[in-house]
């Protein structure tokens, strides 16, 4: 007898059948005793959709005009998924952002979250209903409807958890768990049984995009049990998101290997070697918006310096123009730079209380005849930039040197 | 400087297109310096298309979350509305039914509005914003979303007017007002600049379905001024719907020729002429909920009568069976029936003042051979049963007869 927030993205909501089945998964649930409250995205394409319907109509839609559009896609599928539930036998009510109250700010289109009223749930939960509740949405403290931006669903399922205390957030998605790396590149990956949220940072924002970072930020902060597991598989425990060091001393110290490919550097040859420096060529391209990973400076020689850093791939043209027009101010010699660049990482909390896990990747990569072109690390992670071109092959040695190869686990 | 109410219905909504060119014809009343208020519909086939997802999902759809679902289609329309005249220049702002707050009742899928509260749309008409409303929907005193059954956003419209005490309610459709009778039967039917709300709730129901009956009882009982326009074409004046009678003395008695194909007589024969014997035999059609519309009782010989009245002709089969089942008791001798029947009717608030108009109509039917089946008459209006073959011609003589041909106006 838990009380459960499940959360089904667009995926698992995307066709009549998959709704109804949905409904027989919480069904389910329910029938072993347990309260459930359901978040849920829009049908997958419907915010697409609508977005492409508002950019008819307006260049630049107005976003408090957005979000009320943008709002429909779940609220459709609450209700659909009521229907479904009620039609097998399961008392269901679905509420709007609106209507549970939950209240944000008045950023549309990228909310926060600030308050949620958890009382009308309760009742109805009180009274055997599940609780279907449309994810990404609320609703600010003038009535106006919000919404949270991109995978905000996530969000809503995590801050429903924290508000309803409840024993356990689970995230239905197309993935059974979180994996050691990209099953696609090394077929020995591994299913994770439990990550921290530190971990699962690293792993997400390298590109395991499973879950939404906010939401697991906001998972760690209130101390919400999450899990993901797979909506098209029945009977998976998923991967736990932990706030909690497995204590297990057989546990590899690394957790998994992220990586990403869409990364471009840029180095500036021939700068001054002064304070200052650092700030000049990066302050015009942090007020472009151009988030920048990572940023190597050499150790100068004849009061010059090389400054290397990297972007994403699709800003590069953007940072090259930007920085040809600066160029001259600090009197750099050239500007070079590589688009066939990506991003390998090793993560994991065990790395903390395991030294040689850099000299290890290192040698790793170096027996392969891998370049490594830049690094970086914390406490959990490090990251080198290597070629392109040798991207798999260095996912494959490090899953194998750090044991997650399933024979060796 | 007026205050105006404008609703504008699905196919004046039915694409990006179009619901700019609604955003335009709002924008001309802006910068004649009217206030407006803007009731908006779904876009045309998306009510169907939310009922048909609602039904893949759940044979029976629960009302209260059918109406969360189909809610969202003028939820869409109020945002892209005010998108487009935002793009535009003219300042805009969207409530959903919940966020004017149009309480209703909590009769799902067929509400009925109990009270509206103004501040909000009076706010922000004082500060110069267009206020676009979703026809259709409200919300219950618990907060649930409500909606108003099929054309309720005419409704809407008429109750905003009434609520703000608008000066006009501007109904914008596909035809550009209300004619004396359908211009496909007759071309020289003439468009009415006037006609009066009891005029128009027999012409409604009677066929000519540019409103929704329930909106125009609406208007008459709170008095507001309504008109009927084309939201495709510019500067017409449509047609005014009032309170008064128009005191032009020069009027037609006859406003106009209403008419209904989907007829069908039921007649049973050799019945007992005795008291109660109309109750026996219409009251087992009222329980299966068939809408009997006219009656005739003939004057009996030998002790029994015959009896005869319609019903739409898609509910004959089962007043057929109804009434085969019930015939033994009242010892009826047989029953007949006729699909093909039609029903004319000449409507005007003149004929109370011009005796003769239901000799006129029945001399002009007998002219052209037509054979007059049955008869039924209110203060307003005369219907006759005729074979369905006749209908168009008749449509016509009347239409010539009572003086509504273009040119003898």
């Amino acid at each position: 007898m838990a009380l459960i927030v499940q959360k089904y993205g667009g995926t698992s909501m995307g066709s009549p059948e998959r709704i109804k089945n949905v409904a027989r998964k919480v069904a389910k649930f329910r029938a072993e005793g347990h309260d459930v409250v359901v978040v849920v995205s829009a049908m997958s394409g419907e915010t697409n959709r609508l977005i492409a319907l508002a950019k008819e109509v307006a260049a630049t839609p107005e976003p408090r005009e957005l979000d009320v559009v943008i709002s429909t896609g779940e609220q459709v599928t609450i209700g659909l998924l009521c229907m479904a539930l009620q039609d097998i036998g399961v008392k269901a009510k679905s509420y709007t952002g609106s209507q549970v109250r939950i209240l944000t700010d008045s950023s549309f289109t990228k909310a926060r979250i600030l308050e949620i009223d958890e009382e009308r749930m309760r009742r109805d939960l009180q009274q055997g209903s599940v609780v279907v509740v449309a994810g990404f949405q609320g609703v600010d403290a003038d009535g106006n409807i919000t919404t949270l931006g991109r995978g905000g669903s996530d969000t809503t399922g995590v801050a429903l958890a924290a508000a309803l205390n409840a024993d356990e957030c689970q995230i239905y998605t197309d993935v059974d768990g979180v994996y050691t790396t990209d099953p696609r590149i090394v077929p020995e990956a591994r299913k994770l049984d439990t990550i921290t949220f530190e971990e699962m940072l690293e792993m997400a924002s390298l590109g395991s995009k499973v879950l939404q970072i906010r939401s697991v930020e906001f998972a760690g902060k209130y101390k919400v049990k999450l899990r993901v597991l797979s909506s098209f598989q029945d009977g998976g425990e998923g991967t736990l998101i932990t706030v909690e060091e497995d204590s297990n001393m057989e546990q590899p110290v690394i957790s998994g290997i992220a990586f990403n490919r869409d990364e471009a550097k840029l180095t500036v040859l021939g700068v001054p070697d002064k304070p200052g420096i650092a700030y000049q060529i990066l302050g015009p391209i942090a007020e472009a918006n151009i988030d920048v990973d990572m940023i190597i400076q050499n150790v100068g020689h004849d009061g010059t310096t090389d400054f290397s850093f990297t972007v994403g791939r699709g800003d590069l043209d953007k940072a090259v123009k930007i920085l040809d027009g600066v160029k001259a101010h600090f009197g750099a010699r050239e500007l070079k730079s590589d688009k066939t660049m990506a991003k390998v990482s090793v993560v994991g909390v065990g790395m903390r209380s395991h030294p040689g896990v850099a000299s290890k990747m290192f040698r790793t990569l170096a027996e392969e005849g891998i370049n490594i072109q830049m690094i970086s690390t914390s406490e959990i992670k490090i990251s080198v930039a290597i070629e392109e071109k040798y991207l798999e092959l260095a996912v494959r040695v490090l899953h194998k040197a750090f044991g997650l190869d399933g024979g060796e686990a």
